[in-house]
């Protein structure tokens, strides 16, 4: 079940990753401003969750009414709701050649999936390729933070939030391995700089990159 | 992501599969009400809606409001609500020593989302291999009929029995495909066949596999 890792020949695919707490919404929509100011399309969407059905597998994974969850029951409800959000939203948007910045993809599920719960995180890493069809990022941003300085910002916690402090640690180094194995297209900012200068380094970075300019844009 | 096909060494696993209307929960009744006259413990559940959670999966896959699902999406809701199913449910019995009859398990995700959908078959069986666990049935009875006997037995119809006959029909022979490259572990009956001839089938069939009976049923 094997996907062979492909990133889009149309539009840019820009995801933000990191533990809780280190500002990738706030981030992810001063990216898409930005963007939109330059004249191209832009879509800020987000994993899990970007979908009306996956809205549905985000409460069930998220929710603390759902209890105990299986580790595999988990992962796959993450997968499906990833197969959904790039077959139904994320591919179309590329296809018309526009920006599209997503809170969250596949490597939150190696982390939290992978490396915070019991699986093995190369079969993890395999159903997640699958489910998004193989489908990587032109660029990775991670927000990078020490777990407790991102979880003290919280006062109610959901299932994922409300776990240890060594599992968000374990979550963490995940996150900093797959940057590593692939610098050409991560960039890892530590998150806590200012927003404005962690903006600055992330448009430096997706300048080049960025597509032509869509036609239809005023 | 491949999993060894399991067996489990203790109770008994038992699977009905078919298309619908060929009355797999009568005789997965009368076979649970049957191993419990002998003295057994017997489960009778399903997949999939096994689980508390699992029944939703069941309203997001089967739900018209549902409306269109990507492929990939509805082969992983599958998927987990069988992980959630076999790691709390299935397992835990058979652990038990008891004799599990589950209406419908993998071999219906081979033929409706691998046969009937546009997926890869052998890649949604990976999938499903992985979600269980790799444990297979000690004995799958695909209950035969031709689709159009069984569709014509419904008023309302979900979202997959308002599949085409077309695609009911590459779903009929997915799943005789399977029972015949593994002949020792399946039992084809024609459905079509009276009630009280196909569960005699399904005893003879089983009743030399019955586990020892547990020792706390009077």
């Amino acid at each position: 079940m094997t996907s062979a890792a492909t990133r889009a020949d149309s539009g840019l695919f820009v995801c933000f990753e990191g533990g809780d707490g280190g500002g990738k919404s706030t981030q992810a929509q001063l990216l898409v401003d930005w963007v939109t100011s330059t004249g191209r399309k832009a879509l800020l969407t987000r994993q899990p969750g970007g979908t009306v059905v996956g809205q549905e597998f985000r409460r069930i994974v998220l929710s603390p009414e759902t209890g105990d969850l299986s580790p595999r029951t988990e992962a796959l409800a993450y997968a499906a709701d990833k197969a959904e959000h790039v077959d139904t939203v994320v591919r179309p948007a590329l296809e018309r050649g526009e920006v599209v910045v997503t809170d969250r993809y596949v490597d939150s599920a190696l982390a939290y999936q992978g490396a915070g719960r019991v699986l093995d995180v190369d079969e993890v890493e395999q159903l997640m390729r699958w489910a998004t069809g193989g489908l990587r990022p032109h660029l990775t941003v991670v927000l990078d933070l020490p777990p407790e300085a991102g979880l003290g910002r919280f006062e109610g916690r959901d299932r994922i939030e409300g776990e240890s402090l060594e599992f968000h640690e374990r979550v963490r180094e995940q996150f900093l391995a797959l940057a590593a194995r692939d610098p050409d297209h991560y960039l890892v900012l530590p998150a806590r700089a200012s927003v404005e200068s962690i903006h600055a380094a992330i448009r430096a970075r997706l300048e080049p990159l960025l597509p032509e300019p869509t036609e239809d844009v005023q």
